[in-house]
């Protein structure tokens, strides 16, 4: 468990972390009041927020292509609860203002990827989701780092790999662990 | 457990899908060689993977601002074992070639987050990220539909809420949980 410190802020000895499992824990203590927190840093990520244009068409696509349920959706929103985190289909006017930032581009310079369990799924869940307002990017075949895997843009142009990586793990709960 | 048919396909009955938790069961079933097979679809995201321009930049932001710990890293990409998933920052031009696909966009309409346990972690957890290379999009302050939250762009414009939300519980695993 390691100590961070922020600037204008002291750690105290009398500051002790609490134990919990593998987070970096951060000690706030304020030089000029002496009072002091502990924070607790998880390596965790809680939601991914995609911005779309059309709720409907974008449900599609997750709802009938990925065969997701959602958890809960309302007129600008749907939520859909993934492995140990959320994931968000949001109009994008809507994330605009939260984030009070206009601009929001697409294709962005990120990808989600949703690993299958055999190299033969990857092909069959690409052209699924093509059915599904899908677009392939990239048909499935193997990366030289190993395994087997294709792009799929769904119907908001957000790229989702789909992937074979027999190197990590997947729980039956979805959970995925890195392996070298 | 839903049963989905994929075009071209049809849904043997002699297919059953195995007992999992919550999956939906997709059976392909090919009409002309009556070989099946059945997928287990996931409700599960593997791996986020940002485009980055710089890996030591990036590092700085995610290994000395949020204090998180890489499980890999050579000289073009870097993951952390995050909750359930791994999150990867790849150089942009690599990410582009993998997906077949150039011109991709910063800033992406997306936004990840990082939920934290009390309100007042959200700006101190902002302005920590602000030493280590991100910038404030949002200060932290009470959304409409209740919390507390900002947002902050890591150093290639990807957007972070940081966000307190009572209402979704997080394990100590850091896995969270949708509650109404």
């Amino acid at each position: 468990m390691s100590l961070l410190l922020l600037q204008n802020w002291d750690i105290s000895s009398k500051v002790s972390c609490p134990r919990r499992r593998a987070p970096t824990c951060i000690a706030f203590v304020s030089e000029k009041t002496t009072s002091h927190r502990n924070y607790l840093m998880q390596q965790q990520i809680s939601v991914i927020t995609l911005g779309i244009a059309d709720l409907s068409r974008s449900r599609r696509f997750y709802v009938e292509g990925f065969g997701w349920s959602p958890v809960f959706e309302n007129d600008e929103i749907i939520f859909y609860q993934m492995n140990g985190l959320m994931l968000g289909t949001w109009l994008g006017r809507a994330l605009e203002a939260d984030m009070q930032r206009t601009g929001l581009a697409r294709p962005g310079a990120f990808a989600l990827a949703h690993n299958v369990a055999s190299r033969e799924e990857v092909q069959a869940v690409l052209d699924r989701l093509s059915r599904f307002g899908g677009r392939i990017l990239r048909a499935g075949d193997a990366p030289p780092h190993g395994g087997f895997r294709g792009y799929v843009a769904d119907p908001d142009d957000h790229a989702w790999e789909i992937a074979w990586n027999p190197a990590w793990p997947i729980s039956p709960e979805g959970f995925v662990t890195f392996r070298a």
